[in-house]
């Protein structure tokens, strides 16, 4: 039986918060001066700033500038209480939820448990490449991508070469683009360098995507911009292919093509990751929960959703609002702001999405930018759009020393054409490993 | 049957460094402009900076700032090979090394494999206790106490908070009190604040040392001072005593004391680290190798022995020298010289220490240091002695961009009273779950 989790009643109504991603944290933030209990829950001790992940993964930025520990952040918030914990299920009834440190009971329940990778129930896909949705995946993913040219050292065989030197990405979204540009200038500034050894004409970066145009959700003019830039920097782009099979070593398109490749980056979609134990009509397509105009469950009065997680149906919005930083940030706000009315019996205000646009870069001195600039449209790409996208990003990276050095990381890659972090130190992701098919191989 | 690690025969003679420590670093940077093929062997892809380990453990830098990849050292010394890998023996009459991913001829080997925790045989405590070798164990180390704390917040039994509260280090040298230091200064400035919920009064930071004095190898009054900075940040020394047991929960010294811990740091002691097949006269107390005045393997021609792992047995020096960064170093340099003389055909140099005196730092504004300079003593204790460590550190750590990152974190760190990096990334070290014994007392 599960003891209850150890935080002293203090008379106040609970409201608990399960995931401090940006929706989350911006509601506690929001609510520092609320007359509650605010319990926040999150499987790690810091948030992470999502966007600059796959900086983490290419060796650009290390983990502890792109992530910032909660209890930092909540240093003077006296009403907000901190778990390092999972949640297991709610029961909706008792008004109570089942973590990782035992029941805990809430009077108001926020989930902003965000998203999870989705291989649309390919297991074999799951098992065989490398999401990129946490900082130990990107870590996780460094030390894969360092580990491959060490071992590649070793080997004559061609085609073992191309397993460990060729990369393919699936996903032609913002993180799949990104990490592609990022591969791209590696090859092409750093890797030779190190690995003098290896003829780097040889690494092959493929970037596949479902539709007939990179980063959907995006304009045709920043589709079509991307696509050229990641060409220029000699990635195979291959449009209006799914990836049908992977093993860990041969990815099969659907049209028939096959890469041999021991790393496979899947960043080709997600879907929500609800709580067990909600009643099952909330759920909606992509497993996001259905939410009303002020961010509640429906069927709940005192459940709410915010961020990735909830899908807000509207006319604008018929499949709910992107999956994005902007929203969940916007909703963890308003929320925050709704509950001060809902105790002060004051009426609540509906949601309604400010978007800000969107921008992926692509690399040294090429991004792409659709901004929106009170109601007007902005479109800009090239070293313009990377500059506002660099400038943008920083500002958003909590607190100023996290600022500071990804600032500081930027301006000496910049002028050195050179990405420092290049350590292997953690776990890595293997497939076969590359001694049981090569031992005969080696001279 | 291991088959040969495929490095490109160039013609040139074949000199093998296994380790990239300080000694091995050095060399392989001296012999730059050897006509050798230098291959150098290490089992991680970066050299460490050995003495700020402590620093990472206890949240006060990145590994990424203390730690630089070799390739990226030796990006223009076309003469080195780096291997990732690790050593397995030596076939000294066959001229072979065996290592994880093949064997490896040598014409000339020098072996700087440094120091491993020596636990006296105690397994037990080896597999109970955390020693700081490396930047794995550094992580695992930060990881273990912040988990600590977050695990007791969920704890009302007074013993089960003091075992996870409480932290016990073993070892009265630089690495113990260095670590028992910035233990007292979390526990002054940053704890308090991150774990509001618990009282910083139960948390208790023993530091037990086998012999009457701290800081073996430094002047009286360095080990006096140290002691009494110690004991002025509240941290519980215990002289003369050595734990007889410890189960990852009970910590039990000879003189009879018990402590409730579930973290010991282990700091007691190193021994060399040679590699196997070596002829047993060779290798001396401590399992250190007797070298020459040149750093030759006794009963060996073209293998050598440099750093931690070489024993020196000279008239000022009976137990060969100390086991620091200096005389590995210095020894490194002098071979590269030596072999370069060997080619050349010319006389050999015999190595002679230049003791340049030792530090230790032991929390905020306050070191001791006990330097030589132009062969004179100089002694200093304090804020002086401080800025004086914190100099010399800085100036040694590799690089200029890792230079300005511990710059800059120990500016941050100093002004602000914060260690930045209280982050739970990667793997920790757990000893008997708390949750077994805990279940009852959770209320």
């Amino acid at each position: 039986m599960l003891e209850q989790t150890r935080i002293a009643d203090n008379g106040k109504p609970r409201l608990v918060i399960v995931g401090g991603g940006f929706a989350g944290l911006e509601l506690a933030k929001a609510l520092r001066h609320a007359d509650l209990q605010v319990v926040l829950i999150d499987k790690q001790n810091y948030h992470t700033f999502q966007p600059l992940l796959y900086q983490v993964s290419t060796a650009g930025l290390e983990a502890d500038s792109i992530v910032y520990p909660f209890r930092k952040i909540f240093e003077e918030q006296d009403n907000l209480f901190f778990r390092l914990a999972t949640v297991e299920c709610v029961d909706t009834d008792k008004q109570i939820l089942e973590t990782s440190i035992g029941y805990l009971r809430y009077d108001y329940l926020v989930i902003a448990t965000g998203a999870t990778t989705n291989f649309y129930g390919n297991n074999l896909i799951e098992q065989s490449s490398i999401a990129i949705k946490s900082i130990e995946d990107a870590l996780s993913l460094r030390n894969t991508i360092l580990t491959n040219f060490e071992k590649a050292l070793q080997i004559d065989d061609e085609e073992q070469l191309n397993s460990l030197m060729d990369y393919v990405i699936v996903g032609g979204g913002p993180t799949g683009v990104e990490i592609a540009g990022a591969l791209s200038e590696l090859r092409k500034h750093v890797f030779p360098k190190d690995y003098r050894e290896l003829d780097f004409v040889k690494m092959d970066i493929h970037l596949i995507q479902s539709g007939p145009r990179l980063l959907n959700g995006m304009s045709e003019e920043a589709a079509v911009k991307a696509l050229e830039y990641l060409e220029r920097f000699g990635v195979k782009v291959w449009l209006n292919r799914r990836v049908q099979s992977y093993d860990g070593y041969t990815v099969t398109l659907d049209s028939g093509e096959k890469f041999i490749s021991r790393t496979l980056i899947w960043a080709a979609g997600v879907s929500g990751a609800p709580i067990k134990g909600l009643r099952k009509e909330s759920i909606l397509k992509g497993n996001r929960l259905q939410v009303d105009i002020h961010n509640r469950v429906s069927g709940y009065t005192n459940i709410f959703a915010i961020g990735d997680i909830a899908a807000m149906i509207t006319e604008e919005y018929p499949q709910g609002h992107p999956m994005m930083a902007q929203p969940a940030l916007q909703q963890g706000r308003l929320l925050g702001k709704n509950i001060m009315h809902m105790l002060a019996g004051k009426p609540l205000q509906a949601f309604t999405y400010d978007d800000k646009g969107s921008m992926a870069t692509i690399g040294r001195n090429r991004a792409v930018a659709d901004l929106k600039v009170f109601k007007k449209e902005y479109r800009t790409q090239g070293f313009r759009a990377w500059l506002i996208w660099m400038f943008i990003h920083l500002i958003s990276v909590i607190g100023f020393r996290n600022k500071l050095f990804v600032l500081m990381n930027w301006m000496w890659s910049y002028f050195s054409y050179d990405k420092g972090i290049r350590l292997i130190i953690g776990k890595k992701h293997e497939n076969v490993p590359v001694e049981a098919v090569t031992s005969k191989t080696v001279v």
